[in-house]
């Protein structure tokens, strides 16, 4: 019988062992660490902001599953052991992911926080907003969650431009690719969403020097990062934001989590400020994505999403 | 050569009567009222909460065009001519209802007033909201707006639900119609969207009784009103969301527009409000439609979106 081992940080472990344990049955063993007594014993570990090291420990683990979409938890431990690893590809998070996208995006060009305040000041004046159509929004990664997003940006009006490492096709979409596309993806991005992993390449990329090359017609360009809050450098957003920049930004991540109380982020009358929820992961529905997994391997087919340790995604 | 009347209230005229100069060239002979002479020149009128009355004055009148979607504007006139009235329906105007009813649907189930709270204090809780899924977004009316609105939910999460006043089938939405459906599509309604126009039959609608017989799980009721102000009862809507019996509301129509600056819906805790911008009549899309149906007219062709006056609509 496979035996699991749940590595929890950072999430409420309690609601993972449940759902493990409920839908496992007999078929399978589920610890919770630190509650393990045999570390020889294990096959499978579900991991999620597990220390560094802790892994190295399990001598045997055939795969190990990351519990949330991003890897960068589990790369960034120089002892993980040399097996292949799994990222998350689910329906229930890459449709939350697609709802924060698509209420941000329109929450930045209806001017949402002008609307709110004229409401407090019993104000009823109509900014004549362009059309979704007149505004791109550039989204900057297109795996599963950005093409999904960019369906769901679309179906609401907005015109989608996109950016990816390596070139792609993707339906309604221009694409652009690589270091020579960036450029040019950024003069006609108006709302610049980040959704990269966060690799050697990406940490710092949401800098002031990218903020300048963005669209500046016909709104003031907009930053919604739902990525990582490694990629985006929080000094900069602040000072662009405060000079005109960008005229708005939704973090969902940030450098430090949860964001330190000093942060000036927290209130900014032009951000919107979310505790790392944009896509959080549902035991209630991800157990059982990966158990099938788990299941399918053991009758000996290959795992899916398959992290490439090198790219580091 | 046809002669247009423009007759405007509550929009801003001027840029109407440049878009139509400017398209007509020297094809119609477009007037603003009151800057009119001979009242029997006109063939067409373009109006939008012309005074009552004013319409009847202009005997050679072929058509009536609505500049905005809605024509209870025009109904509500007794002595308007009995010529065929066309309502409005374009891409540009049905897009930017989407945009509204998207936006309002995640704001509510996503709590964005609360992070928005805890954002301000400080705070960072996240809140575990269900996946999108697991909400029913209810649309009142099903017309042009009401099926672009329901592909919009669907393609950012939602399950969408559907009352029309007739029996209508629509792809990804279970329908329901009549005073017999009414009662059904309710009870499993989370976030009721009104798009409905206004008609005795819907006049006062949106009052307490019906807020009582939405479904109140996983979430508080949600009442969205972008049709007209006429179908809401605000003294209701302001005990319902104090007694809980609604969770929240983003109003952009109102029994009296503007907004009076006495009404205690500014400024609340639970409500969005808008100065009924939710899909606004844009001329420089809407102009060209209409002069589009005119010439076709001209030609023989039919009128598109006649209003059927026993209707309402």
């Amino acid at each position: 019988m496979p035996k699991i081992l749940l590595a929890i940080q950072g999430f409420e472990p309690q609601a993972w062992l449940e759902r493990f344990r409920a839908l496992s049955r007999t078929k399978h063993e589920v610890s919770l660490w630190p509650d393990v007594r045999d570390a020889s014993d294990f096959d499978y570990a579900c991991a999620w902001k597990a220390p560094a090291g802790l892994l190295a420990q399990f001598p045997k683990l055939k795969a190990i599953f990351s519990l949330g979409a991003g890897v960068d938890h589990l790369l960034q431990d120089k002892t993980l052991p040399n097996v292949p690893i799994a990222r998350i590809v689910d329906q229930d998070l890459t449709i939350r992911m697609v709802g924060y996208v698509v209420l941000h995006a329109h929450l930045h060009h209806r001017q949402m926080k002008l609307y709110e305040r004229q409401s407090k000041e019993r104000v009823w004046i109509d900014h004549n907003e362009a059309p979704p159509g007149a505004i791109k929004v550039g989204l900057m990664g297109m795996g599963v969650m950005g093409q999904a997003s960019a369906k769901g940006l679309v179906a609401s009006g907005f015109t989608v431009v996109g950016w990816s490492r390596s070139p792609k096709k993707v339906a309604d979409v221009e694409m652009f690719s690589g270091d020579d596309g960036l450029k040019k993806f950024l003069a006609q991005t108006n709302i610049l969403v980040c959704l990269l992993p966060l690799t050697p390449e990406t940490k710092g990329i949401l800098k002031y020097d990218l903020f300048k090359k963005l669209a500046r017609e016909p709104i003031a360009p907009v930053l919604i990062n739902a990525g990582r809050g490694g990629e985006q450098v929080e000094a900069d957003i602040l000072r662009a934001l405060d000079d005109g920049t960008l005229g708005g930004a939704s973090l969902d991540v940030f450098e430090q989590e949860p964001l330190p109380a000093e942060s000036p982020l927290w209130g900014h009358p032009k951000a919107y400020i979310t505790p790392h929820n944009a896509a959080s992961s549902d035991p209630r529905a991800l157990v059982a994505n990966i158990l099938r997994q788990i299941e399918n391997f053991e009758r000996g087919k290959p795992l899916e999403n398959l992290v490439d340790r090198k790219l580091g995604y």
